[in-house]
This record gives structure tokens, sequence and C-alpha cells, in this order.
């Protein structure tokens, strides 16, 4: 993969934005491989992501962001360069169902996302052999029911140990902590298997089940403090019909959670989302 | 269209039923046209629709179900025997936008929806033109925001007036009095802007505007006392994204609002959609 | 609607164009609404389109592209300004089948569509009532077997006398001679009622039907001397089943037809569709 | 899972079927649990698939295959019943692409799929660990590309000694001689990375870019004689666009291939497919 630079800002809407960002990347020499920008009347906002080759620029990352900076701050941006050659750092937690963690293995292991797995966290032991054969270290945490505090320092301690850039729930069946939320904001991903925000909380097929609706969904989100209720990256649905018994909404719905949430990464691993209050922007 | 008596029924489940439904059809020569069924595990009931070609049968639609009441009986069956040749009598009603109203005409005018439509009923007279250009009586009937009883008292004249089999909510934006459901029950189909149960009530596409979803939806269902809460029959959803503002939702969920209404609609007429408990088995 | 001028451009992609755009647009104090652009790197091309607040600038439309045609130039583009509050004028050519027509005209009827029809041609005298509700011309040309050089003679009389802008085939069943494709580069759109290239030319529900597809689809292309082989603006699908018949196939194909044909000549009108080759790129 | 055996068949349409074979099973106290039929006007052919709680009939499967046989023969039918408990033995064979495979194995590892995997096959080397982990043989046949026929002879009595009761082509690369796909009739399973008909052979991915087509499909099918023309089972698409260059389509097809290929594999499992000449009835 070629290498790339990746800006991706937002700031108070004015004019010239544009012009001034794209002036400084020729005025260099850098080539825009892609780029993607949205003004949002509601907030008066601009949002922008851009891809410069690399090599056509005469700076380090670290150099390109300082002569960025000034720039940046001109326009009161909140902004980030990344590296597309830097492999982010991405902690697994998983509970007893395999499908998510699975599927993110695979796809990492066959060179689809791209990313370091420094770790595997879960609560169960029941995955430790699927993950292994990965080459993947994978931590037993148990949660004790009277003390749930415990689980989650251990937890927290092993991100930090590993230098997480993000940790995804890969169906991890507890509530996080308000404090952990806090520590790492918009560096959690979540999947919940439902359409939110129907059937928010607990047992959601079996909700939806008992709602009768005719489609059952999934989406993937950011963790904050509220439950379920953090900017959505992505969602998605299947059709079910009457046929289908919880049982078997939780075999369709699977499938739908897999691909929520490996699209929902990969967005995030290449810097395409950014959170604007609680919702999101996808440069996809 | 061949003609065909159209069987529809629900029962507790037990040993025999289709056999002694298939044998009753077969010994009078009857010819199966179509049959589906449903066993809820659940609830422990069962379900089916057979359609049987007329002129197989040597009975009137009175004398066949006259015929059939007796295993019916020995069953515990709800039941209904429904000629295709005799088209239901759906009265619509609308308030100010046309979206909803003026694909159910197109769909009636082009012949693909089968059944008579005695009438337009609306809150408002902008409508007339286009429905009179199809042949058919429009009704202004005003509210009062002060007295609405006064409103549905016409309105439910008109519907009984007109002999009504159906009525269809193509976006008329007044909530029914809770009488007015009771009468109708499992006879008036509403259109809901939104994938229930989200967004139930009013602007649902600023709800989901303001959560940030990114998919956006429809509901067809059987209206109720409760609001937007009723046995649903179809759903679909479509694909927005962060540059979709209200006004472009509504316009993408128009789409979205006139083939889950139309789907369901047919699916009524034909017989397909049998209600038990808050929920719908629909044989499509 | 805010009216904005937009420009859209191709050209051989190299390093800067972005720039010169921008800071042409933001050296006047423009403001830039919406923006797009794409590097093909096979084929080496650079595309564009920018969405400017007409009223930011100091120019007419006219004096705009005078402005702008330097810098259009240097970089060789092929390239246009369009004014959006200038409505395209759009003549609609059908035959029997009436569902694309309707479509159309109810899109256009409601606003969701912005664009002028000036009339509808047709090779049949039917749906005259229908257009002519509309406030719209209908001109009945009809086919001769034997000669149909003088339908088409006449029809592209008619097209050029209303100064039309676009020509959109909605389900006109005639193929069209080369002669005049050649005439209306990438102004004539059609809708073909097959997921192309399966299925091409005539009854394509049939040869689905005969192969047993579980999927049938409508493309939306710009007509070219080779028949459905024209660059395709949008494309979608729908499931049938086993049950489904060629007439249930019709039926399910023309809600197909109908949001794949609005969905590309909306994006036609709204100047985002870009064809390089046989290929469209869309800035939807 | 609750026992069942499934009665699968198809004959020349007549009055009695369905009657006949519910009181074949009501008269020894059998309990339907499921049941479907078909009947189609164009071949003038009766389709159905009965699923029989197995413990309410006095029959072994043996037992039961005797006592049908009379009723079976009365009205020429082809026909078969299978026992639900009973896994059926499926050999997959894959080259180097793993994501087919890796899917299958893992539903087969989480008890989605119900089956028996003997063995995979392949011409490559490359995937045996994956394999191995899962506990199940991997076989490596190589390809001599000046003499293919000692690579299928190998093939086919890898797949008699392993007494297969189906083959699934998990992205397997090569074309199976004439000989093979006879000896296999519909127990063969191929997954093709295109909608098909469109984009046979090879490089479906590299056909659709060159075509300029928004939507690109996976199709799954049993294997005959005719290149990619056997009767198919299942088929989806998913969306691209004009960003979308063949790599990426490769990537966004994976899911689409792992899809349908489960879904169609899943419904052959359960005794959902019929197959009459070249198209598919598919109870669902």
């Amino acid at each position: 993969m070629e290498r790339r630079f990746r800006l991706v800002l937002s700031c108070p809407d004015r004019v010239g934005i544009v012009s001034m960002v794209s002036n400084f990347i020729s005025s260099h020499g850098g080539s825009i491989a892609d780029a993607n920008q949205h003004s949002d009347p509601t907030s008066g906002y601009f949002f922008m992501r851009v891809e410069i080759k690399a090599e056509t620029l005469p700076f380090s990352l670290d150099a390109l962001r300082e002569a960025f900076a000034p720039i940046a701050n001109s326009f009161a941006m909140e902004w980030e360069i990344q590296d597309s050659n830097r492999p982010k750092r991405v902690v697994l937690m998983a509970s007893r169902e395999s499908h998510c963690l699975a599927d993110l293995l695979y796809r990492y292991h066959s060179d689809e996302l791209f990313c370091e797995i420094p770790c595997v966290i879960s609560n169960h032991d029941k995955l430790r052999s699927m993950v292994e054969w990965h080459g993947i270290p994978y931590f037993h945490v148990p949660v004790d029911p009277q003390n749930k505090q415990a689980h989650f320092d251990q937890v927290e301690q092993l991100i930090l140990q590993h230098d997480a850039d993000l940790v995804v729930l890969a169906r991890y069946m507890q509530i996080l902590p308000a404090g952990m939320c806090e520590h790492f904001p918009h560096r959690i991903i979540n999947i919940h298997h439902s359409f939110l925000p129907s059937f928010a909380g607990a047992r959601p097929y079996h909700q939806a089940h008992e709602r009768g609706v005719k489609l059952i969904g999934a989406t993937c989100h950011y963790v904050t403090e509220d439950l379920d209720a953090g900017p959505i990256i992505d969602q998605d649905v299947t059709r079910i019909s009457h046929r289908d018994h919880p049982e078997e909404m939780v075999r369709l719905g699977r499938d739908v959670e897999k691909q929520v949430l490996a699209r929902g990464l990969r967005w995030h691993l290449e810097d395409r989302v950014l959170v604007h209050g609680n919702k999101t922007i996808v440069f996809a």
C-alpha cells in the first residue's frame, strides 16, 4: 500500500479553508490522492479529510504536523495527521459469543484490516485457543459480580500496558463503568445487536421478537457513559419473518453484526470517522 | 385473473388440521393453487392460508362457507373464506402530503392493486384535483382543533356510508380517537415514517436526524388505540449519510413509505396478513 | 433553494488542481457549499465537482465562466459551470407502459425533480390524458414498422423545437437509430429493465425467468449506438423467488425501474454525473 | 434440535396430492412442524416439502420410506425422506483464497451449519494449518497443468473414499471435467463471484470494473457441465462506486460470496432446495 498522510480536521466554517489547505499541500508539491469535505449548515461546522501521497511531500510526519499547525491554529481547527503506514493498536474484548471476534481475527489474519492486535481480553476463558492460533496473547479476566470494579481496573491496566489506540467490544457483554468511558473518548467501539435507538439494553433480539418487527439490525457506535447512546458509526438490517423465533434471529443477526462492526472498525482505522457532538461524519 | 377462494384460518395447533382441510378440498375435487402454513411453538397456534381454484369446486362462496363451517368448529378455528374476484372497498385518507396517496392511486389506476376506492377523505382540500382525475369522489372534512370529535364523527360516517372493508391512512396526520380504532379492528392501515419502535410520534425524521442514525425507515401497521404501536405488517429502510439533513431525509423516506405501504396494502387485499396478538403472520 | 454555481471538470491528474480551483474561488470570496473529487489511477484522470454559493461571488454565470476559462485551459480541462436556478429542459418519451412516466411526472409535479418538461412524445396515444392533466403538451408520433425513420425524424424535430437539454426514455420501447444517438451524446437517458449486462435486448424479465435468477434489476444508462451498452448511471435489484412468474417479475421490477430512473435523472439534473469513456463518475 | 423427518417431493400436479400426503401423516399420528408447497403452472409440476416431528410417528426412517413408497408411486413422485438428525457429509474444496473456506469452517465449528466435514481438498498447501486447527484432515492434491486429469482422478477418489453427500467448491479455481459433474448431479455446489449470468468465467470483478456496473454480486449454484450455468440456489449483490477499483471490489465481494455460499449450503443441508430442469425451488 502506497504510504499516505491523512489529514483530518473540523472547524467553524468560513471562506478559504479548502484553499488554504490545498495551497499548503500543493505549495510543497504534495499530491492529493483522495479528499472529502462536508459543511453542516445546522452547526456551522466544516469537516475535511485529505489523503496526501507521502512520497510527494518533503516532510516527515512530525515535520508535516509542525508545518501545518499554524494554519490549523488560524482556523481554530481540531485536527490530526496520521500515517497510513503506522498500524493502530487495537485491543479486542469479548465474552462467550465468538462470531464477531472470529470475524475480526480472520480479517486481521488475511490483511483485510490494517492494524495490530496486541491482545484479546475476555471475562471467560472459552475463546483462548482460537485467539492463540492467530499468535495473539489472550487475557482471561473474570468478573466477580460482587466486585466488578476489580475486573475493570485490571482491564484498564491491560489496555494501557498494551498501548492501545482503540478498544473494540466484540460482543463483550459487560457495561463499562463511566470512568473507563471517559478515559478513552471515541476510542472504544461497541457493536450492539439491534437497530438503535430501538431495543437498547439487554436481549435486543427478544425485545424485537416481542414487538413483531420485520427487520432486525445491528449498530456500531462509540461508547459513552450513556448505555447504547453514543455516536453511531454504522448500522444495517436484515429481513426476518414470522417464522423466525429469537434463536433464528440471533443466527441471522450475527451476520449483520459482523459486517457492521468490521465496516465501522475499518473506517475508524482509516481515519474516516469524525465525531461532532453525538453524531459522526463518515467519509467512506 | 383466475377466480380463487381464499381460506384463511388460525386455531390451536394439533395433529390432523392440514389433513382435514386438504381432504375437505380434494374430496370435492378442489384444486389447490397455493398454500402456506405456520406453527408457532411459543403460542401453540397454527395458521394457514389456502387458495383453491374456484372453478374446481361445486360450491358458491356461501355454500363453501357453509360446508366448511363444521370442520372449522371442530378445530375451534378463527377463519374466513374470501372470493378473489370480489374487490375490497378501500377508503383512503390523506392530509397535505401527496406521495403515498398519489402512489396508491396510480397502482389502483394501473390495475396493480385489486380493490375499489369509493372515496378519498382529507382534512385539507389540496389533493382534490388529483383524486378526481381518477374518477374518485373527494370529501374535504376540515378539523377544528377545538373540536376534533366533530371531524372524526363525520369521517366515521363517510366510512360507513361507503361500506368500507378497509381504511388506509396514506399520511393522514391526525391521531384517531380510541373509539374509532375499536370500531374497525385490523381494518385501518397506517404508514408511519420511521422504523418503529424507534421514533414513534411526531416528526420522526427530525428525531432520526437528532439521533444520528445511518438508516431511515417506514412501517406499515394496523392502527390500534396505542399510537404507532399496532401489529406491524411491513417495514423497510434506506441508507442516509451525514450529508442528509431532515429535508433530504423526508425526500428519501418518501420512496420507502410508498413502497412499504403499497406492499402492506397489497398483502392485506390478498388476504395474506393474519393478526395474532400484536403480531402479524404474513404469507407473502 | 439557495442559488449555486456548479463547476464540474475533468482533466489529466497532476499536482495543484484543487489548489488552483479553490484559490480561484476563495480569492473572489466564494463560499464552497459542497465539493467532491476523484483521482482514477488507472486512467490518470482527475474529476471534480464544486458547488459555490452564487451570492458570495461577484460574477454573473457568464462572467464566472469567462474568469475561470484560463485556469481550465491551463489544465486542459473538460468543464462546465451550471446555474442551479436554471432548470434543465427534459423531453420525456414513452410507449404504452405508464409506470416510469407517471412516476417522473409525479416527482416533477411535487417539485422533487427540478426541471422543465416542455413535452412528452409517445408512439402511442394512450397516456395523453395523464400527461395533459399535468399541463404538459403530448405528441403522439406513431411508428410505421415499414418506415421507422419517418418517426425518428419527427421525434428529433420535436426535441430540437423544444430546446431539450436532455431526453429521457421512460420505457420508450423503440431502438433509436445510430444517428440520433450521436446527435445527443450523453443527453439521452434510458431505463433498461434488467441488471445489465445481463439480459440486454428484448423481454429481459422473460430471459431472467428462463435463467432462474434470484434477483431482478434495472439499469439507468446513457444511450449510445450500442444497444443497452452505454455508460451506466445507476442500477438496483429486488429479490424474487420460484413463485414469481414473469408477470410478477414485471410488477416487482416496475418499482425498481422507477426508483433507478428517478435517481439517475436527479443526479444528471444536479450535474452529478461525469462520463469518462464508457463509465460514469457519480458524485452522489 | 428436535428430530424431524423431511419429506421432499415433486410430481406432475393434480388434485389430491396434499390431501394424500397429509392423510398419510396424520393417520399415523404424525405432527407436521413445517410445510411448503409450490405449483408451477408453466411446467405443470408440483413441489412439496414437509417436516414431520419424528417422535410422533411410529416409524424408523426406513420403515417410513417403505410405508410412503406406494403413495409416491401412485403420483409418480421423485421423492426422498431425510432424517434431520443425520448430518450430511460435506467435502470442501479450496485453492489459495481463504475467505469462503474460513467462513464455512467457522460456521461449522460454531454449530451454525449442521454437517460433517470429513476432509478439505486443495490444489495448494496454503490453508492446511487453518483447516487442521478445526480437526479436519487436509489433502493437498496439486494440479499439473499438463495433466489435469490426474488431479481430478485423485480428487474424485478422495470424495468417494470420504463418502461425501456433497462437495462444496469454496473458491476452488479449477474447472471440473464434465465426467465429474455427471458423477455428482446436484451434489456439487459452487460459489461464483459475480451476479450470473453476467461475468461468467475468469476474473469477474475485472470484467465488472471494465463494464462500469454499480453493483457487484455473487452466485451460489449447482455445478453442471456448462461453466457457471447450473441451477442457481442463491444470489446477492453489494453497491460499489467509481472509487472502487478491482482490488476493492474483490474485498467487498468477499462478504457477499461468503454469505451467499453459506446461505445456499445451509438450505441444501436442510433439504430446502429442489431442482427442476435448470432452476431451483427454494423452500427457505
